[in-house]
């Protein structure tokens, strides 16, 4: 299995530099009072697109070669990541084909085709995304960009760690505990490598909706487990029923365990960013939060980074957050 | 007239290291398409207290004497500069009694109670303010800090300019245009300090509500208008009728003129800030983006920098601007 390095993590912050922001590490006194402890929310919501995504999309997208360009890609996912790939395709003047359940958030297909992607919508119920994205790949012999599982993927997301560790520095700050949200477990992976390199004592911890808490489960057994369809989440970001191959032979043996997260703890820890930190977020981007202010991670005395991932929202449940 | 001078703010930013956040400087394609140039929008709301109001507050505050210190502090405010008071006030260990109207947003009160002030509430429309501050003020002994035509409020809160004119500097850029939120004009008065200095080509703009636009009209007049009380506005952090005296002694000569938006310019400033900016922004914060987005400023092929001054905003009337 070919994994990624700390090293490849350098290299893409390298090719992402002017394309990715570099986001704030945000602190607040309500909230380390909330936590009894010291908390810094890394707030990706800030990154171009409203997400972390595009940063692994933009590692991936900008290693084609000459013969892939003209061809594009192809990408399936409900949002984030669609926008990721579709932002970073108009950048480096590639075609790209998203595909995207017909029930996502009105706001994220919005986006996706205002980045001049080409959309195809299936139905989550009764047709395989990966089936679709397959076909397309193959009669437009266009690359097909994985979420998560993917080399390049998860390098460009370990950039958030990077600059999370450098901020934390300029702190003055160690931090004891890292959460981070996980929908395949990309992004905590590129974070993982970051942190075994530069802070190793950082215990790392990922956070899931409730009844998708595949890594919290995956991780307690020592193996990827995929858990049985659940019932419907407001973390639309956050669904995949089983670790990814590649990310979990990262995250397995660095991971220090997991939490669940109900739906409710999710609006709650979005109300709480709107009310203290000012930031917009997403359900699922507010997974790691809502670990820390539902008292589920217990960070008496610590010192903690959260990654607020995501804030691509609609208005309807924004409103039914902060209400 | 003692007005304070550039390296007044260079002063104040050394005694705001640790305390202010340094926030950053966003951008969004979506905002570029929408102004037709390059717009940078100064995220103030990520600033400790939730606006800019907590660095010309502290700016004041740190330098109260040893025999103030214990007489502490009074000052009347909607609710930042209340926020910035208490802040600063509970940090230096100083007592604070704060003035605010009994119709402030409910958010602003109870932060401002939860950093520990005491509260004093006033009617609008049968109470004088000032009077009751200067009563507390004589029988405390306590020192008022006024909200902006201070000496060293203007001083502190120019360091959101130094900050935004850095921020310009590593982005490759120079501005032609900055446009900022006025009430009596200290936040204007501490950046014009700042832009005249290290940027003298880019042209300045006050925003203010239609109504109070006091700025706009001072400045065509060349010399301070005070206005008729105008009906309600939701910009209630930006209902000053008038001017400050020492604010627009330096904002008079070196400003280029004034934006009047209307509140439903503000409430779509703020539904565009939390779908693409993903910033939280509260009426008043958002009327110089609302300048540019309203196409009142034009921006055809500029460089632009917007300050979003804060971001403390009641649930409901969020509800109701992205709705």
């Amino acid at each position: 299995m070919n994994l990624p390095s700390f090293a490849d993590v350098e290299d893409a912050a390298r090719k992402l530099q002017g394309v990715a922001v570099r986001t704030p590490l945000l602190r607040s006194d309500a909230l380390d009072a909330a936590a009894g402890g010291k908390v810094f929310v890394k707030a990706e919501c800030l990154q171009r697109t409203g997400s972390f995504k595009i940063r692994g999309a933009y590692n991936r997208l900008v290693r084609l070669t000459e013969a892939e360009r003209p061809r594009g890609v192809v990408a399936f996912s409900s949002g984030n990541h669609a926008q990721g790939v579709a932002a970073s395709a108009q950048m480096l003047g590639v075609p790209a084909v998203i595909v995207m359940p017909s029930d996502a958030p009105r706001m994220k297909v919005e986006a996706t085709r205002g980045y001049g992607a080409e959309i195809v919508l299936y139905d989550r119920f009764t047709q395989s995304r990966e089936a679709i994205a397959a076909r397309i790949g193959q009669e437009r012999a266009a690359v097909v960009v994985p979420s998560y599982d993917d080399f390049d993927v998860m390098a460009g997301q370990g950039t958030v760690g990077l600059e999370a560790a450098a901020q934390l520095e300029e702190a003055g700050a160690r931090a004891n505990v890292l959460i981070c949200p996980a929908s395949g477990g990309g992004l905590m992976a590129g974070i993982g490598l970051v942190f075994e390199a530069l802070s190793p004592e950082t215990r790392l911890y990922t956070a899931e909706p409730a009844g998708y808490d595949d890594h919290r489960r995956s991780l307690e057994a020592g193996r990827r487990i995929a858990l049985e369809p659940a019932g419907p989440s407001l973390c639309d970001a956050l669904l995949a029923p089983q670790p990814g191959e590649l990310t979990f032979a990262v995250n397995g043996p660095r991971l220090a365990g997991g939490y669940a997260v109900t739906d409710e703890e999710a609006l709650s820890a979005m109300a709480f960013a709107f009310r203290h930190l000012k930031i917009v977020l997403e359900p699922g981007g507010a997974a790691a939060l809502a670990a820390v202010l539902s008292g589920r991670a217990e960070l008496e005395g610590r010192t903690a980074v959260v990654i607020a991932s995501g804030g691509n929202v609609d208005a309807e449940v924004y409103a039914r957050a902060i209400g």
